[in-house]
Formats: C-alpha cells, structure tokens, sequence
C-alpha cells in the first residue's frame, strides 16, 4: 500500500487562473514529498506558464488538458450543460475517476458545487453538501457550515449539517468531542423560527456533542467548535464579518498614516501589527470543504493569493489523509440504523 | 410656540440601572437647556441616587414613580399582562399621554417592542416596527434596520424597512437622497430566496432611492446609506460583526502585551489605537429606534455605561427636533394615496 496523494488542481479557476494556482502548486511541493499534482486546462498555456515559473520539469505535476473555462459569474445550469470540457468539470472528473483523490478550485461556488453534486452524487444520507471552512476564534478556530450553498434549509439538513461539522473537527484538530452549535438570533430555547427550533431537537438526540443554540457572537469567542446554521445567515453571518474586519484594517492603516508622527509609531509598532495580522489573515483560513459529496472537494477564494491557494491544497490533502468523507459516511450509516431500530 | 423638549427615561432597565442612567442623564442636561428629562422608576431609590450624585436640584429632572422592573429576560407577554406599573411601561405611557416626546430604556428589547406597540400603535401603513441603528461604515455611517424585531418578513414590510430607513437617514444626516440597499447573499439579480427577490421589485418602483441587493460586506463599506433586511439575517449580521470585532481587539490587546518590548510599542501607539478605536466605539453608536411607532422610543444597549446611554438620550432628542415620526408617517400617506390612484 502507497501513501502517496494525487490531487487535481483546476488550474484556470478563481480571478487569477495559471498565475496563482501554478505557483501554488510548486510552493506545496516543495513542502511535502508524499504529493502529486494534476494541473487541469488548457496545456499550452499550462505549460508555457509552468516553464516560465521553472518547473516544468517538476516529475509530481502533471497537466491535464480541458478546453473550456467556466466565467465567474456563469449561472451553474450553464456550466453544467454547455462546460462539459472545463477545467473545473475535468478536475471533478478525476476525482471521480480515483486518479485524483480530491481537487481544489478557486472558480464559481455555483458551478463548483452543482458540477460536483452532479457527478460524484452526496453520500447516502446526506440530502445536500454543505460548504465548511474554518474561522478563527479567540482560542484557536471554529468550523462553520453551510457558508452559503442551502438557502432554505430543513431540520433534518441542520442536524446533517452539525453531524458532517462534527466529524471533520473531529478528524481534523484531533477533537474526541466537539462542541456543536446552532446558529439562532438568542441563545433561548424559545427564540428563533420553527426550522431551528427544530432543529435542535434532532441535534440534542445524543449523535454529537450539541451544546444548544449560539448567537453570531459566539462564532469567534472559542465557545463551540462547531457552528451548524442555514447558508443564507452562514454567508450574511460571514460577509458582515468579512466587511467590518475590512472597515477595522481600514481605520488602524488610517490613523496610522495621518502623519509623520503617527507613521513613526506605525514603523515601531510593525512587528507587533503583523503577528496580530497573522492570527487572523483570511488566507491561512482559505480552503472551504464541499461536505457531503462522495470525494473531496476544495473551494478556494475566487481571490486567493499564492499563500491562500496553497493553503487550500493544504487543507485538501488533510482530508484525504483522514478519509473525511469515508468517516462522515460510516458516521451517517451507525445513525441511520439506530434510526431504523429505535 | 416653545422649542423646549421633554424625554421619558427608563431609569431602572438595563444591566445597571439607575447607576447609569442617572449620570447620563445628568451628562446630557449640561450639554443643553432646551431639554427637561424624566427619570421614572421606584421614586425612593431614584431620589437617594440622585442625591448622592449632587443632582437632586436640578429643576429640568423629574422624577416619575413606577413600582416596578421588567427583567432582562422576561417574556414580553408577561411583561405586558403583569407590569403594568413598571418603569418601562410608564416612560412609554408618558410619551403616549404627550408629556414626553420620547422616551429612552436600555431594558429588555423584546417587552420594550411589545409594550410600545400595545401602548402606542404603529403609524398607518406600517404592519410591523422595526429596530434601527447606525453602524460606522468606511465613509461615516449607515443606518440598518431590522435588527431583530421581526424573524420573519413579508416583501411589503422590507419595503417599509427601507423606506422608514430612508426617511430616517433623509432627516438626521440632512441627506437629501440616501441610497438603501436591500441585505442578501449575493448581488446578482437571480441570488436570494422569493421573498427578497419580491422585495427588490417594490423597493424598484420609484418610492426612494433604491440601488439593489448588498452583501454582507457592503454593509460597512460605505456604499449604502441605508440597509434594509428581515429581523433574523440583520441580527445575525449584527452579532457576527460585533463577536470578530471583539476578537480582532482581543488579539491586538495580546500582541501589544506580550512582553515588556510590546507593551513599551503599545505606549508608543497608545494615542493612535485611542484615535482609532474612537471611530468605531460602539458606544458612539448606542440609541436604537423602534421606527414605525406613533411616538419616539430608543433602545438602547442593555449594558450601556454613562457615554453609551448619554447617546441614546441624543439621538432620542434628535428625532424629537427633526419630527421622525411625522416624517414617516406623511412619506408613507404619499405613497398609499399614489397606490390607490395607480
């Protein structure tokens, strides 16, 4: 038996394409030898751009050609009917092929989950994938799903949500018992609409660690390890999360550039200002997970850097080392049956 | 005709009660003379407080008795059936009977709804209030509204939402054109649930100055001036930005004190964090209004200290001198009357 990863890398994807996803690759490859890669689309491009970067020659990455590109605001219907050929479409492909044991994108969330639900199909039980990633918090970091792909969402889907949340923080940070919550606008049994508030019956019948609703506070105060909400307050509760850390930097760069004086005291205080940056910069945080498909699937930011990208192939080769969707699945099953017996 | 204002405080709601109300009250006064304020809450413990703090002979504070509290975390039903005497119930009573014009509580927002809709009314054309605050934005402010009144909405209420937001923003900012948004998940036309998408088609028709959906991110951007959203996303956005704001000031707050290196850098910045921590105070921003009511009530935050709620008296007098209200109220008359001939 090998130990040796294959990932497919969609290689056209994101606002950056080529440019950021080739340098990516190089930089993960250097760092870790068990690794090869699969740069999907088009092959003259590809491997202009890779010689120019000097790693053509690089013996664990290989291209694969795709001829067509899916745009960033293409409708997902769209992508599936007429970008059979896309780069994004033939990384998914690969995966479920098994010559890729995951693939990560930087292309359109849409089209990347409808392409992927489409062709390698959710796990039985799992009425619709999820997007998870991980935030951080004040005492390291908490995983939140659904981030926006599920804008109505069931009971049933909230509970599949916590449960596919609890796994991954389980196999990821090495949790025997993550603390599951459910996003509400009160921490009261009696706040919230029906939906959750049914949903919290399910989550409280043993199958995880589900410690009762949470209010948008929480997400970064290191109370819960898990975050379970709909997509549509998942992305609301992000964005406006994204937006005000964006209106902070804002006033901090502002104030410390008002004039020679305050930017003498930006100067001294640079180390200090950058390690607290480093605690919270959004590109150690970039790779989403596609929960609940039958392989793995990366979502990187449309915006991504180097940096960002390459920690979204970091984060794709985790959960293939630990076997993420195979461990949800046998999860789902013991609750299935305990379900039929009970 | 006399230009004199008079508000109603709830002097004993809040976390702190009368410890905070007093001296802001008090604080405020000082700013100006064309105010009288009336402290209501247990005469006894309001007229001791008020001593003690050398403001018991001030002729333009009254106090008003009440014998009872509404709890933190009481139901509104019962705070409405069983506290007819509490210190809420008759600020409100007193803006209602028009000896004051508005009043102020940092209590319970959920019984300080219900009560101000069962004692005031809402204005003709307006189903349901709504709570609406500023939050700073890059460019200086934007006011957003529902934060939590109303979980579920109907198109036609998100539309009053922006309009009352409108007419808000429109007298306090002396704007003669404010741009509303309209909160979801994406800004393309085909994003969102049916109620937004019905929404954005009443809000289209000409009644203000509406500019289409906003993200998350938008919302402190600067490229709004008014948000408009259901009660349950816009609490959600609310509380997800407060929980990262507080832990982006956590992790500053650690780096700065690491070592005796960082602290000394600290001092050194200490003016400008002050400067910029400045411009986005929340206490700055405490005074939320329940908007579509016949009368002026302010929200304010439950633990408010003196500044905080010292600004909630401000804005409260703001929307006495600028009529709000009325202003809405003859806003929405226009547009029923054109509705009806149209």
């Amino acid at each position: 038996m090998t130990d040796r990863l294959t990932i497919a890398l969609d290689a056209m994807g994101g606002d950056h394409g080529p440019q950021v996803v080739l340098p990516a690759a190089l930089r993960v490859l250097k760092k870790r030898n068990d690794l090869d890669l699969l740069l999907v689309g088009d092959r003259e491009i590809l491997t202009r751009e890779l010689a120019a970067l000097g790693g053509g020659d690089n013996p664990r990455l290989h291209i694969e050609h795709a001829s067509q590109c899916v745009d960033m605001d293409e409708l997902p219907s769209h992508a599936l009917r007429f970008k059979k050929d896309s780069s994004m479409r033939v990384a998914i492909n690969l995966v479920k092929e098994g010559r890729a044991q995951a693939c990560v994108s930087a292309g359109n969330t849409g089209a990347l989950m409808a392409t992927a639900r489409y062709v390698l199909k959710t796990l039985r039980g799992i009425d619709r994938p999820a997007i998870c990633t991980a935030l951080p918090s004040m005492t390291g970091h908490t995983w939140m799903l659904d981030l926006g792909a599920n804008i109505d969402c069931t009971p049933e889907q909230l509970f599949q949500f916590g449960l596919m949340g609890s796994v991954l923080c389980g196999a990821l940070d090495d949790n025997s018992s993550p603390r599951v919550g459910l996003l509400n606008i009160g921490e009261e049994e009696t706040k919230g609409n029906e939906t959750v508030k049914e949903a919290a019956g399910l989550l409280s019948t043993g199958a995880m660690n589900y410690v009762g609703f949470i209010e948008g506070t929480d997400i970064y105060g290191g109370e819960v390890d898990v975050v379970a909400c709909d997509g549509y307050i998942g992305n609301i509760a992000l964005k406006s999360s994204e937006g005000i850390a964006r209106m902070i930097a804002f006033y901090i760069k502002r104030e410390f550039s008002r004039n020679i004086l305050t930017k003498l005291v930006a100067l001294i205080a640079l180390p200090v200002l950058k390690s607290f940056r480093k605690q919270i910069d959004p590109r150690r945080y970039n790779g989403a997970s596609l929960l609940g498909l039958r392989g793995i699937v990366i979502k990187s930011h449309g915006g991504a850097d180097v940096l960002a990208f390459a920690n979204a192939i970091d984060v794709a080769a985790l959960e293939v080392e630990h076997n993420v969707p195979e461990l949800i699945s046998s999860q789902l099953h013991n609750i299935l049956s305990e379900r039929q017996a009970g």
